[in-house]
């Protein structure tokens, strides 16, 4: 059985899962020239290393992030792997937030969020990243099922690659046009906060902007953040946590994503069998989580 | 074989295509509770469908816009099923644009772009619609796998949805926002401007603003705009090529986008056989096409 009822809150579970785990959320990001070849070949590699990752983590992080476009890249059985990895993560216990930063209108909008988080997603994660370029009813049919089956929606509000301050940051009449995004989004977010105090609508925000997250925690004081930007892409765990608020349970509502660091160290690359691997990701998983705890490993 | 062989210009077919059969495009959003039972049941009729459709406008339109999100609402097994679509419609002569508007960072945005443009992707398409707000950074995988590969990319600009004027057309230090993105986008169409005079790079521009579109005409007059929200959506065919530009071959650079007008005209809800159906629907797009052209069926 799932330990993921339908009708529990996102936001309290995201909140439990920080609480228990710390902040760190694993990225799934697979690069077949990258996966060890101790996991095989082809397709095959790529689901086994999945596999091997969610084992390796589970009970050890809050949530795993998979990245659908490397799966989607190599096409529809690839697709129907990340499914099965997808149950597999949530079954031992995982919160899993697929990224897929989709974004439509209405009907097609609708369609995306049945597939990946409705009551009958054939892709069933617990949260999945949306692009809000389009307008905030683009929004609704994924808030609609998401508070149906208990899931959550991340919403892209200021994201860690280097181009995109000129649009988020562009001014838009006197502020920043990712805060303009903060307010028309403030009254989604505010309306599904579970009994944590965290809502189950998440902002994107990227780690490399340090003093913008500071600025949206005051526009989206209930949302927790998700992250990208730790680690290979340069910021530190000071800066990926610059959104993050004392609580009675430690910081709270930051989950802090780190994909390359963790999932290709360095010892991984030279394991000879999957003992030395599950290691060698242990290990860095381990120091992710001292570095995120601002303590020393 | 293919008549679409790597290496011609994206813009330059589009506007032989346009100017052979006139700017609709048919787009193909199959909703199962909409197809005519003659089809049969489940993903066998969304692919039936499919295939009929492309059988009765092929020769007759520019070209065919499929909603990826209404094939991934059903799993990777529909995803395979419009790959073969895609194939069957570029070797029936239609320009195939996918509406996927994906949208994310560098490795990321090249898996989406290997998947659905690149030399060796496994749903081939012409043109792919992509998501912006993220950052120009975030074109250039796109682009990159569409110049190698004779194909287009189709950036999302102005939408034709409800909610899209709240962020699209927000002041952004003294102009419209989706201006301000046309000037960031306008060194990029117009680097890829082909012997017709358009370039390889389209816009999306909904048919519901149409002294917007005029606007966008004169900030990227290079770009072929994709036009949603002609019929169903409720604008008219005026509205609808507020953007087109009148050259030597008739009207130029817009491709009006009409889906359930076409797809689900009433006489097809009632046909009792393929023929009676495929009637129908030629019937439609002849009645469409009269409308674009500004003159009576």
């Amino acid at each position: 059985m799932s330990p993921h009822p339908l009708g529990g809150h996102f936001g309290d579970r995201l909140a439990d899962a920080i609480a228990a785990h710390g902040p760190l959320c694993v990225g799934l990001d697979p690069y077949p020239d990258r996966i060890p070849v101790l996991f095989g070949e082809g397709l095959d590699a790529i689901e086994r290393f999945g596999e091997a990752v969610i084992d390796a983590v589970a009970g050890e992080v809050a949530a795993l992030k998979p990245q659908i476009a490397l799966f989607e890249r190599f096409g529809p059985e690839a697709l129907a792997a990340l499914a099965r990895l997808t149950e597999r993560a949530r079954d031992a216990g995982l919160i899993v937030i697929l990224d897929a930063k989709r974004g439509d209108i209405g009907a097609t909008a609708a369609g995306y969020a049945e597939a990946y988080l409705g009551p009958a997603a054939w892709l069933c994660a617990d949260a999945v990243t949306v692009n809000p370029y389009m307008g905030m009813d683009t929004l609704e049919p994924w808030l609609l099922n998401a508070d149906t089956a208990g899931k959550g929606v991340v919403v892209l509000v200021r994201t860690s690659n280097p181009g995109a301050a000129a649009l988020q940051n562009a001014d838009m009449s006197g502020a920043p046009a990712h805060i303009r995004l903060c307010q028309a989004l403030r009254p989604f977010v505010e309306a599904r906060r579970g009994a944590s105090g965290w809502s189950s609508v998440m902002a994107v925000v990227g780690a490399t902007a340090p003093d913008e997250a500071r600025a949206i925690r005051d526009a989206l004081p209930s949302a927790p953040f998700l992250v990208p930007g730790y680690g290979a892409q340069g910021a530190g765990a000071a800066d990926a946590l610059a959104g993050a608020v004392a609580g009675p349970r430690g910081l709270e509502g930051v989950l802090v994503n780190a994909s390359r660091g963790v999932l290709y160290p360095p010892l991984a690359d030279t394991a000879g069998t999957d003992a030395q691997w599950r290691d060698a990701i242990q290990q860095a998983v381990a120091s992710a989580k001292a570095d995120l705890a601002l303590t020393d490993a």
